[in-house]
């Protein structure tokens, strides 16, 4: 293997741009895997616009490709736009939906321009060819790599948790819909049968949207680019290799394929010594422990009500309180809470001091909190946060509240306090973080073995089936039971037609007789 | 993991009755299995009849606890009226799986009496309930383990590859008939419509032979023993963890669900020295090589004719050869061929001078052939054999012999030659080797790690989906689909009434003003 390590390399293609939402957590991500690959000995390209946000010029891990891509939305501006409305209280309310699906539909549109500027870009392409790279690594949530890797005939792994609108399995392995729930449906695999015609609805909704507004986008680009018959979605589900961002300690149990690979919390790690300053803050908090809060980068603004309702809260509880809060300093603040613009969280989350856990629920933390075994209190605010909390929720390591109501009625301070007090919460996330570490291999070693594993074989053909390929018809059999149903129905007229026959000529016969 | 292995027992129950076949290829890979888990420090029991044929009592690796057992048929005498039917030139034909069908019935009715014996031993159930076992560890192509394991309430383990008479996927992961072939149809994972239609005719026959003819006689000895409304299909599908003897090197790409754990080829060693004397013969060979041939431990008698048309076409070829042959001298063995009453195959396989293995099909040959890259003429008699040999083709690893037609125009010699003279089948095995071997971790150590898994967590919750328990209207969503179709009716029915109405109205009123 070491062999393969000096001697080969690696193409990433990551689709980032200052205007769309491709980065945050996506790229965080990817981060993670690129350092730990460039680590093993492999070069990484990383192509990116020039207006990119997350990646750095400087980055010293991989050398880069940049893309100039001109116009576009403002990312944050977007970003705000959403949460504006969490805050508006529509959590929950159909207009969120919509909006987030039309925002989704115009973000695909940028990523569809990038593939496109990509694949234009003579010069570029040109290079990529050239450089014999072993594989094009990608997060899906995205299409342009798919693209570019069909483009290059090169091998193709994703680094995935959703893929174009859906969570990765429902595009690669079968899903029931009668226990597997959708993202946003607030379900878990255990479903009433009012909660499974909801799901279905749920299902018939982003498939219809998945048809009608985002693939033929996609399609579009392909038709520009590549032979007739080339169809996009076929790209898309034949890579070779799945490295899905989640476990079954945070998913629930479910159909899956061969070529899926599970490295939930591949960036989790023992916590780390704290700064000083915030060390000595820790420690100060004697045997009642600190609660960390944070809700993640995106939501910088932070209504004034909301935020004095959860300063006053904390400021009733003897732990101390370490809160990742941006704006005004809210006037119901405690001297037990310290306000931090920036927090290292997983060492935070791995400190023995550390009490609960107050989270938006996107899936980073949601896997840290598992790994180091931290009950949480989760405030979720959009896409799959919800979702990923219930997660927590059903094993019993999290209470969930809503922004709609967090302020009502002492809500989140007994959310706190009901978690600090009651043990089950800290026993159930303690026994998913023993199950989430109790695996032959560690998540990302595992990411790497079998990227470099379709380095070493050019693809992995034997994981993956090849029967997307199928019509939809013959996947499922239709023509087959159709034609079954047909021989039998036509042996049973047959039968009938002869029973009929017989009994006419009998009763002729009869009739013929008594005459 | 230490403090645990000397700590716990592991608790093996299994099947083994001289008078029927659980025994053969099912018994030799628990064996290897439970020498493992020996060897790691567990204690295990394996529940056994007095008449049982492959385990013997002076075994040192584990203790025995002897059921007594006494009626039943002679199991030598039921394979060799098989392997008589096969020489009988009705491979391929109905007769045979009608014969295959019923006798299969019958040994399920010896397995139920089996379990029923054991849990009716009031003594023997005590002192299994004492022992305070950590799991079962079963095969559940037969189901007396999977009923004990529900009387002692223990988290269960198969070493599978049937489920009482499918092949082990079809019970535990979603299966769409349109690509997943059925054992002993014959067909590989990509069909045309012809053979879509063969396939699902053979997964109606099989369903509707499991529902009539075997679940019931399991379901008696559940409603023998244990409260209203268990049921056997729940109790085989609830188990917590499928080894799974087969990996996607040798199956077929499909969908598998988190429970499976893949140890395809765990009996596989690298070869050790020959002895002596055989060496001697193996290095007489030259460049030429060695062929070896062996149909398992099944096919004691062998026809003259065909003996006579294989050994002949041996003496024609300038290799030496290995045949493990019981019967008489074949009258045309050429100098070449050296018959033997055993051979030690797995260090044959992985002896440099090998060039071919002639072999009948069985999992466990077919994997040896797969770990030493050996390429392979097959000869398959019955069971799984054809299906397993036609993998090794689809790779373009082995070429296929019908029993039926193996001595007509020079069709064996031809094969031989054939594979033996065209590089691409030794380049295709040795491409199978490379990818079954590159895995993160050896099949033995990765059963030895869940089997610890399974005893340190007591069972596997959360890999297992409980959708099994679910009615199959609900799991497949019929419910739900017929209301959202009723609804869309009464909708469009509500439109159509509401417009007629509207007509019928505007009509009317254009008639009462025109009157």
């Amino acid at each position: 293997m070491l062999l393969y390590e000096q001697k080969l390399q690696l193409f990433g293609l990551w689709d980032t741009d200052r205007d769309i939402p491709l980065e945050g957590s996506h790229w965080l991500n990817m981060d993670n895997l690129i350092k730990a690959l460039h680590s093993k000995g492999h070069t990484v390209t990383v192509v990116r616009t020039t207006k990119s946000w997350c990646t750095k010029e400087e980055s010293l891990h991989y050398s880069f490709s940049t893309i100039p891509v001109t116009d576009g939305v403002e990312y944050e501006e977007f970003v705000k736009r959403i949460v504006k409305k969490v805050i508006d209280r529509v959590r929950n309310d159909w207009s969120l939906y919509f909006f987030m699906f039309s925002s989704m539909s115009k973000v695909h549109k940028h990523a569809c321009d990038l593939a496109t500027a990509v694949l234009k870009d003579k010069d570029l392409m040109k290079t990529l060819k050239e450089n014999q790279y072993d594989l094009v690594l990608t997060d899906p949530a995205w299409g342009a790599g798919i693209l570019v890797a069909h483009y290059l005939q090169l091998p193709l792994v994703y680094n995935v948790r959703w893929v174009i609108s859906r969570e990765g399995h429902l595009t690669i392995a079968p899903s029931p819909m009668s226990y597997i729930p959708m993202t946003l449906s607030g379900l878990s695999d255990k479903m009433t049968f009012t909660e499974r015609v909801k799901n279905m609805l749920f299902y018939l909704l982003f498939t219809v949207r998945d048809r009608l507004t985002l693939r033929p986008q996609y399609q579009a680009v392909c038709d520009e680019f590549f032979q007739p018959g080339v169809d996009f979605y076929e790209l898309l589900q034949g890579a070779d290799l799945w490295l899905m961002r989640v476990d079954f300690v945070f998913e629930f149990p479910r159909p899956t394929m061969p070529n899926v690979i599970y490295t939930g919390g591949f960036q989790c790690k023992p916590a780390k010594p704290l700064p000083q300053e915030l060390e000595e803050f820790v420690h100060s908090s004697g045997e009642h422990g600190v609660i960390i809060m944070s809700l993640g980068t995106f939501v910088t603004e932070f209504p004034h009500d909301i935020a004095d309702v959860i300063a006053a809260a904390f400021a009733q509880l003897p732990q101390k309180v370490i809160w990742r809060h941006k704006g005004d300093r809210p006037a119901t603040l405690g001297n037990n809470t310290l306000l931090v613009d920036w927090m290292p969280q997983n060492d935070l989350l791995g400190h023995s001091k550390t009490r609960l856990f107050v989270a938006h629920g996107g899936t980073n933390g949601v896997q840290e909190a598992i790994y180091h075994g931290i009950p949480v209190v989760g405030l979720p605010l959009f896409f799959d946060q919800y979702d990923n909390l219930l997660r927590l929720k059903e094993r019993g390591g999290a209470k969930l509240l809503s922004m709609a109501t967090v302020d009502k009625n002492n809500n989140f301070l007994e959310a706190l306090q009901d978690v600090l007090d009651e043990p089950s919460y800290r026993m159930n996330m303690q026994k998913l973080s023993r199950l989430h570490r109790d695996v032959p291999m560690e998540p990302l070693d595992t990411a790497l073995f079998w990227i470099e594993f379709v380095m070493r074989h050019k693809g992995a053909a034997h994981l993956r089936t090849e029967s997307y390929r199928m019509p939809w018809y013959s996947y499922h059999s239709v023509d087959v039971v159709l034609l079954l149903l047909g021989v039998v129905s036509v042996l049973i007229l047959l039968l009938v037609a002869i029973v009929r026959y017989l009994c006419v000529r009998k009763c002729l016969k009869r009739k013929i007789k008594s005459e």
